[in-house]
């Protein structure tokens, strides 16, 4: 059956974050390697209250067939978190309910990029939509990530010589760098944006979990007219609801809605009216502040950990917000080779080369902070210390 | 903005049918040209039971990300629903639960279609397999439908002719037409698809809806490693939880597999859940006799009434199950001008070109019968009928 397959299929990476999770079902692993917002702080109670009066409401209504748009009230409870949050003024009939921030991936590639179109991409970048784009054919034009954000001189030489049509971006706490684009880089960025009319799209998904810095403006803000956002509710509220946005200028959302109709006719009605009931009756910002405070004392606990425990020569970006921290080990050193050590010791994490399209990152990790109490964040790091050191040596050895 | 889209969105058909539903929103009109299943018959109270259920004793695992295949307790029920009702032995884990059967459908676009790749069809044809698989820039080769399924003739010369790789069929009760494909059909298309080696896509959303006459066998029963199944709880349940499946060969499955993850990481996890309790806890074949007897008596009401009202010229293929009803003018009629009268005579349906890839089927059109009370169904018929009238005069007069 293999010759019958489209030949988009075979440009699709295998997921090795898949391949890890599977190495983390075993109990006795710290795993720093999962992408999973920590299911401790998920509003349970809140969300069974809102599905209640949904049922007793409007039952039938949310069980029916609904429009490809997204419900009204969602898409307005959206639009107010980006004028009150953001200051950014956001038409609710620009916004598209999509079935996760994936989809939104799923339908910008569908709509813009044919065979061979040219995608600057952050390099490392965001895996899932590497997998999603990829689907296309595009060629991917990595462009560096730095602690500012995005080396806009590489930016600007690479739209130049491409031609490229799109740009991927996470901003905000990058996954899986943890990088924040600073002001003066969105401004850059938007120049060449502007320049070379290019749509840019601004994946946000861990925006609202900023627990130092200030936080910093939307693309939005400085060209909504090449700007898509993406938007979820995943690391706020929920995953499994698999709801999430997108915000597109006027011709491109036409397309989008096209092809979301036969991607899947519409997200699941019953979700989106939950949702918004649980943001109507509940105040998100409060339940986000406890989700911050959590997320920025792992954090906090893994950095002083990794201060403590790791040798200097092993670098380690520190981010504002989010749910990773990125690391570098020493030139020479491979970060696939050590977590072999790692997993001998109970402890994993996900080696950076993943999130290259290209065949640099040998030396970088990503580590996650969210589902893992300080205790055993400390414990880990012991661990991975132990690993680097029988690594380094095994490398004395050899050499 | 226009020049920067894909060349796949050239191709994709607006739906006219959603200019339909607009117009349906004005409450005088009757409407035969919807596709929902009734509302009235959505088990509201016993989803509510069922989300109660899940958020007391699994609210974080619903809520959390899940895989991609789907969660093995529904994959398992659907898996003894084959075996129980269709006598088919489907291996739980050949199933991959989707965001409806309308993202299969997306995704073996996606997986099996080239650019220029010939797809048999039925003619006419369901109108979002057409818009999703014309994403991936198929030449369609429509095989005619007839009152025995489908031309088997046709689909012989069709597939020798243009070596085409998939056949998309809607086998019980299909969308548009109402035919439902004889036994005989059913072992001739197969001996085709097997000796052409064509993956034939077995599309069943309206299977378990059948109020008259036999139960017909799955294609699965004759040629299971040629056959993508695909089901849905959208008519059976509700469709506002997006939950729906297909049933693949292993080696196609893992290609859909990865298709899946790259469109949206997983279906909702909390209505995989819920579905899975409601359908441990209830009688589903109880809850769908009480939808079987309301569609029949309006199926019934329907065709009485077409034969009380309408002129002999017109011709209606009754069918044995599912919500459609499948009518023919006479030659010369377009069923498009006739809409422009029923419009102003307050009643609608679907003018049958929308089913057709090639510029046939002007005189046909769909009546949907499962919305619509039997009182409502006469006095829409009898606005019909003089619709029909008042065309049938005014091109008399241009005669």
């Amino acid at each position: 059956m293999e010759e019958m397959f489209a030949q988009r299929m075979a440009a699709v990476p295998r997921s090795f974050i898949r391949e890890i999770l599977k190495v983390s079902l075993d109990p006795e692993i710290i795993s720093f390697a999962g992408g999973l917002p920590n299911r401790k702080y998920f509003p349970v109670s809140g969300i069974e209250a809102a599905a209640s009066a949904v049922f007793a409401e409007s039952g039938a209504d949310a069980l029916q067939y609904n429009n490809s748009e997204g419900i009204a009230e969602l898409k307005e409870i959206i639009a107010n978190r980006y004028r009150e949050g953001k200051g950014i003024d956001v038409p609710a009939d620009s916004i598209l309910i999509t079935t996760g921030s994936q989809q939104a991936l799923d339908l910008v590639g569908k709509v813009m990029i044919d065979e061979g179109d040219a995608v600057l991409i952050e390099e490392p970048g965001y895996l899932g939509a590497i997998q999603s784009l990829s689907m296309y054919g595009p060629k991917f034009q990595p462009v560096p990530v730095d602690e500012q954000g995005l080396d806009t001189e590489a930016l600007a030489a690479r739209a130049h010589d491409t031609n490229a049509k799109l740009l991927y971006t996470v901003p905000n706490f990058q996954n899986p760098s943890g990088v924040t684009y600073t002001n003066e880089t969105r401004e850059k960025v938007a120049a060449v944006v502007k320049e070379k009319g290019i749509v840019l799209v601004e994946d946000d998904p861990y925006g609202e979990l900023r627990f130092c810095g200030e936080t910093r403006k939307s693309f939005y803000h400085y060209c909504p007219e090449h700007t898509v956002l993406l938007g979820s509710f995943s690391k706020t509220v929920a995953p499994g609801f698999r709801v999430g946005w997108l915000v597109a200028p006027a011709p491109l959302y036409d397309k989008l809605l096209i092809a979301k109709q036969a991607a899947d006719l519409h997200t699941a009605s019953i979700n989106q009216y939950i949702l918004a009931k649980y943001l109507q009756d509940n105040d998100l910002d409060a339940h986000l502040k406890i989700i911050i405070n959590a997320y920025g004392e792992q954090c906090k606990a893994m950095v002083a950990a990794a201060n403590a425990c790791l040798p200097q020569e092993v670098k380690l970006w520190e981010p504002e917000g989010g749910m990773f921290l990125w690391g570098q080990l020493p030139a020479g050193y491979d970060a696939m080779e050590l977590f072999e050590f790692a997993v001998r010791e109970k402890v994993v994490f996900v080696p950076g080369a993943a999130f290259y399209t290209s065949e640099k990152g040998k030396s970088t990790f990503r580590l996650n902070f969210s589902c893992t109490e300080p205790a055993a964040i400390e414990e880990g790091m012991r661990r991975l210390a132990r690993a680097f050191e029988q690594y380094r040596q095994s490398t004395a050895c050899a050499a």
